[in-house]
């Protein structure tokens, strides 16, 4: 565990003591809601309060916040996927908690411990199974998502009878799931069709220590990132047989190792048009590869090391973050051009960006400023600003609708 | 308007009289409902009944009727956009009305009859104006998404005082829309940042006749479809200067004209990876065209002249469905061998389709047989069967979330 989570998570936990004394919430008044009115879920989100181990709810249409709900435990890193009506957030924490949030009643419904330690989640795409990776003890659990009554639990057990923490967890087609095995050097897809019996196949040899992972926007290609060695393993999902394909040798520390502040996050990189956008590890580049041959094309010089690098989602923009010493900067490259447009400055600790589902809005959580920025990202003008106790991790009930979450 | 009515809305009212005398809806109970629950909009939808002038509503997550709204005129030929919480549908029927129903409410909240003869509508991305395309007058409509006032009438008017019938919207960002001129052969842009004062852009000589036109998923690429020549009109929208292109000069009716029994819808286009899957006019084939030449790059041949072609959200599968005698029938092509993997027969008329979010099932809509038919997509199963009086278009929520419609 010890070096992975040393690199990976450390600027994740660095803030957790710099809580302003101050810094009230503006809508704490909205946490108990009396009866709620009718209203449409299409527009809505949350907010993880990491200090807190709370969730902001939010409007992207108002811009505002709307509510709160506290007691979702350690959030220090913390993954939300939801359900297909868009009214539950199922919030997956460090200490090992699956919570089940309604959003427009603003309150708990279900609540699980169901790991010592946890990465996140996935749902299926006919929305009646979630699923947990977890590190502690290592393997997922499938669960009801009307009830998170546990269906089945699939260890994560090596040759040596010693279990493997999980990652690059996502969903695929027909309630299936894939998932890497950092300590087995294993991709895994587990079909859970039927829920109680999943069905697991295992793909060895991948390479060592896979740590984050991605699927392709169609649901096609997965690729996991691998720490212990340079390059990274990719499966194509449709292919008649599965199998591993390692591209893009050189990435990774590389041949002149750097130090590494942060390994970036897959789950970020941007798939626009032909071109893929990655944050290469250690140095101030964003990488452009083509998707039919996944060879480096490209590389275009940026502020820092790049955390995530996400796509607007009409691919038209890439969108950049970076690590320690660098993150309050963001910036904005034009794809068509490949070159950058603007660096903006929103706050301290830029931790996450999303995107709204039509892209003309992004919101930035600025973690040491307590601040969520919203940026209309035609003008990078400031829309609106929101007040939320260290914020990190964003995320829209537009999540619904796709897949590879 | 006779030429292009009889041949591309002879189907749509061919069926209009066909109406089964015991077919009652089976959750007419549901009309009224007291006090509705809270309930998520993710996964809710319309269907429309074209001959009552009446809306189902639908839950694809339960693949059930959870109600109905009537009273909406004229809905032979009829079109859907949501509000950006999905709350909202906004109905455009051919009698030129704009209607918004509440789906959760179950009842209409505005209705303006805005013109003679309509055709569709848009939003814009930030949902704040809803916009009709018209015949009659020719031109659009700019209204408050909120309360359906009034903020601008765009007359289409041509050289020779004469105003021309508008096809082809589409939204674009920052509240602009693309539109296309029938009688004039040319493209415009409605700037509607201001929108009590419109700007708008004119590119003419585009070719002759543009009858409908359809906008790619990323919104960079609009194409209108010549209804009084060969060929298409292709424009980049993300182009400094925009202009307009000629691409695919055999599209059409070609060397051989046929008889063409329904022009084939464009905005049904699928585009899925790097190829567009485009109903040939008047042939029993798919053309498939390369998106970064626009070159034909292949022909499949199905089982009928094809009305809609739609790609799985996934773009692995293309689904096609075909005009008079052979409504019958849909076919499925997996599209990375290119082949027919499927023939379905769902009922009599086949006349829409609708994709869940991600894909894992279809709604086809058969007038004749008063039937809605839900099918997995990857196992072709039959997973509900809906009673509906004559449906014809299926619109789910997650249009919201999307750019081109």
């Amino acid at each position: 565990m010890s070096t992975l989570h040393r690199r990976a998570l450390l600027s994740l936990t660095a803030g957790a003591g710099l809580l302003a004394a101050g810094c009230a919430n503006t809508t704490s008044t909205a946490t108990t809601p009396a009866a709620p009115a009718l209203q449409g879920t299409g527009d809505l989100g949350v907010v993880i309060e990491r200090a807190l181990g709370a969730l902001t709810l939010v409007n992207t249409s108002t811009r505002q916040a709307i509510g709160r709900v506290e007691g979702l435990g350690d959030l220090s890193h913390a993954s939300v996927v939801f359900s297909r009506d868009g009214r539950y957030a199922f919030v997956f924490g460090r200490d090992g908690a699956a919570t089940r949030v309604d959003i427009l009643a603003q309150k708990i419904t279900h609540r699980v411990m169901q790991a010592g330690n946890s990465i996140g989640g996935a749902i299926s795409d006919d929305g009646r199974l979630v699923v947990a990776q977890n590190y502690t003890p290592g393997g997922i659990k499938v669960f009801d998502a009307a009830t998170l009554e546990l269906l089945a639990d699939v260890p994560a057990t090596m040759p040596n009878g010693q279990r493997s923490r999980v990652v690059g967890l996502a969903d695929l087609p027909q309630r299936r799931f894939v998932y890497s095995l950092f300590d087995a050097g294993a991709i895994c897809i587990a079909d859970c069709s039927d829920p109680r019996q999943p069905k697991v196949t295992t793909l060895p040899n991948i390479g060592k220590q896979p740590y984050d992972a991605l699927l392709s926007p169609n649901g096609r290609t997965y690729i996991a990132g691998l720490f212990g060695e340079d390059g990274l393993a990719m499966v194509d999902m449709w292919a008649p047989k599965l199998q591993v394909r390692r591209i893009l040798g050189g990435y990774g520390r590389g041949e002149q190792p750097l130090p590494v502040y942060k390994m970036p996050h897959l789950r970020g990189w941007a798939i626009a048009g032909q071109h893929a956008y990655l944050p290469a590890v250690g140095r101030h580049e964003v990488l452009v590869v083509d998707t039919t041959t996944w060879e480096e094309v490209g590389r275009i010089p940026v502020a820092g090391q790049p955390v995530f690098v996400m796509a607007r989602p009409d691919g038209r923009q890439v969108w950049v973050n970076f690590s320690v010493p660098d993150y309050h900067r963001v910036q904005v490259i034009d794809t068509p051009s490949q070159t950058i447009i603007d660096t903006l400055e929103p706050g301290k600790a830029v931790l996450h960006m999303e995107f709204t589902p039509r892209g003309e809005s992004v919101w930035i959580s600025c973690r040491d400023s307590h601040q969520v920025q919203v940026y209309d990202t035609h003008t990078r003008q400031l829309q609106a600003s929101l007040k939320v106790d260290a914020p990190s991790g964003i995320f829209f009930t537009a999540r619904a609708q796709r897949m590879g979450f």
